[in-house]
């Protein structure tokens, strides 16, 4: 409501009036304060000529052409005889003693980066609480229209997390709401697409036509011709761009066209799904060390860069990720090379989502395992003593 | 402004009307629509019963008992005209043709989670933006008064990430901001702790007081005492809670006394700092795997969990934390069991902060290139032919 001018009649001089007249006297109204006596710094106000004061009790008729009233006595007889007059009157009308008989209410309000809001809850502290979140979130850029604040440039490549849309990253999150289109595949957590704006365009990756071989060059190119287009491109992948998520490809592709590339890391589902799973892939006393390893081609595959002789004679946690295939292959090389058959393995199917599942087993079980529960990709392979050493403690 | 059964006027029924009238609908209020014509949705309104229509122009005296007058025409000395009489008459006026000469305005408003929130700004799509996305804080919870969201109860493990205060997950810093006591380390992102409200208690781990090896087990017992004591206790880490960082250590100690414990993974500085000094971690045709290992005890060191010839052996990158001290007898031990002294080593001290800095070796003089550049702790070494693989592209 624009009170500049209007007049404004406050009907109280205590705590509350004392309270509430800055913001009066800031909308610049003509405000008249109405009451026996005021506090000092209302007295101090009314001195500096920033309210008229009429130093007596209220009497019928003193809204007479106003806009707006307040009222704040500590007398409810008198609070209820100004609301009266100001319902016929067609004055809005906000009463401290009691909401629920208000016209109007002043709404918790504060100012930043060039807005002004205004919070109205049942409870007038919580109103005021969350006001200084919503002020404070546009202070410090965590709140903002994403028109109005300063825009990204060319390509970030964001790693979503694991699945668990609260698992992406503050920075990750941020650029996503600033995206003009977003380059998604079948990992990327979906709930975070469900945030966006509809004016973003959002592309399936694997959905993107493209012949044999050539799906990450089809994706480079969406990539560069958004950006040469002048949009701000979110490439959003599952868990982190740098673990087997050709975040670098990406990134070389786009740098020889001279865009510009922000890399967000992302939680990556080789440490977080066995977490989530009651797995930590280290523990003091039972391993230094956690290896991840890509399983997409298996051991006896030659271009299989992977030394499993190696990998099953480190001693400390083995992740697999992209396994499901080709875990019982894996295993067996595995124990062919020395890791005990019976080592603990936990698989992790969509973890950190609301299908999450966990099967154990061991490595010389976990292939028949696997395969006997129906286990689906995404999972996560976890082997090692790690697998069991929050079993007392953990409850999913 | 309570409108629910009083008298309110819109003049003219085009598409500012159509827009308009639901909220003023939905608040109660007793709709009067003077215009000749209307679109087809608001003529359903009218025929639903939900304003009442008058299907003639606007004429003097129209605001007759009115509280609010919405003025929505194409013609703009009707605008006026309406404007002049809702002075007259003492009705806040909105005036969709010219905010400027309004007398009240429609904030761009929402609402979710029990409050009602409006945002003015200069700019009604400036408005409505800043509405959606404090609307859609409220919705995830990401926006909220800390003492009115559902508390989380006993203990939080949060990883708070590598060192940059956005790095942190959305839950992580959701459940930060609910934290009665926060108990840190120096790992952990001190940027998050300057954030916290005044009332919340920090705890700095590396102060409690302890005898000597007990450090970990006083820190347990920190936590419990205070979740026992019914505050709801974060401890934010540096990185991920399970990468290194005990957090199954505290999950069991807090378990065994019946306190509930959420693990909220972090970002590991083993994936993220490479990553910020231009490295990713596994990259296509050079490495299926990569592997993490703690360099806190050396490889002559009898506790050393690691076999560090298999460690040699394997073909993917390695990444060492907590190895600033020990990288001359650790590359030494992985040349001698074959990883060729030409092997590319990245050091990246105090990563994703503003103090990063990255020291470039190799295997072969990595020992001495780190005390001549007097790199200190914390730093993450990352040894591999992915070290250079971005050269050309990355830019810090």
């Amino acid at each position: 409501m624009l009170l500049a001018g209007r007049r404004v009649v406050v009907v109280g001089g205590g705590q509350v009036a004392q309270r509430r007249l800055p913001a009066l006297i800031a909308s610049g109204a003509e405000v008249h304060l109405i009451s026996p006596a005021t506090t000092p710094a209302v007295q101090a106000m009314a001195d500096a000529g920033e309210v008229t004061w009429h130093a007596r009790p209220y009497q019928d008729g003193d809204l007479a052409g106003a806009w707006y009233a307040l009222v704040a006595t500590d007398d409810q007889a008198v609070n209820e005889a100004v609301s009266a007059e100001a319902e016929r009157a067609r004055v809005f009308c906000s009463r401290s003693d009691d909401a629920a008989a208000a016209t109007a209410w002043t709404p918790a309000s504060g100012r930043d980066a060039g807005a002004t809001v205004a919070v109205l809850t049942g409870d007038p502290r919580h109103s005021a609480a969350l006001r200084d979140a919503i002020v404070d979130g546009l202070r410090d850029g965590s709140l903002a229209a994403r028109q109005y604040r300063t825009r990204g440039a060319g390509v970030a490549l964001v790693g979503g997390g694991p699945g668990d849309p609260d698992l992406i990253t503050v920075r990750g999150r941020r650029l996503l709401a600033d995206a003009d289109v977003v380059v998604t595949d079948r990992l990327a957590p979906r709930e975070l697409l469900a945030e966006l704006p509809e004016h973003v365009e959002v592309i399936d990756a694997s959905k993107i036509p493209y012949g044999r071989f050539m799906a990450q060059e089809a994706i480079n190119r969406t990539l560069i011709e958004h950006a040469k287009a002048g949009r701000f491109v979110v490439r959003l992948k599952g868990g982190d761009p740098y673990v087997f998520g050709r975040g670098g490809e990406e990134l070389l592709a786009c740098a020889e066209e001279g865009i510009p590339v922000t890399v967000v890391p992302g939680i990556s589902s080789s440490i977080s799904v066995p977490a989530a799973a009651g797995v930590p892939v280290t523990h003091r006393g039972l391993t230094h060390e956690f290896t991840v390893i890509s399983g997409h081609v298996g051991p006896d595959d030659e271009r299989s860069l992977t030394n499993w002789e190696a990998a099953a004679k480190m001693s400390g946690t083995l992740v697999l990720l992209m396994a499901v295939d080709k875990i019982g292959a894996i295993a067996a090389r595995l124990i062919e090379y020395g890791r005990p058959a019976d080592t603990p393995v936990a698989v992790v199917q969509e973890g950190t989502t609301a299908a999450q599942r966990r099967v154990d087993a061991t490595l010389g079980t976990v292939g028949e395992v696997v395969a006997a529960e129906g286990v689906k990709p995404p999972a996560v392979i976890v082997i090692g003593d790690v697998v069991n050493v929050l079993a007392a403690a953990f409850r999913p």
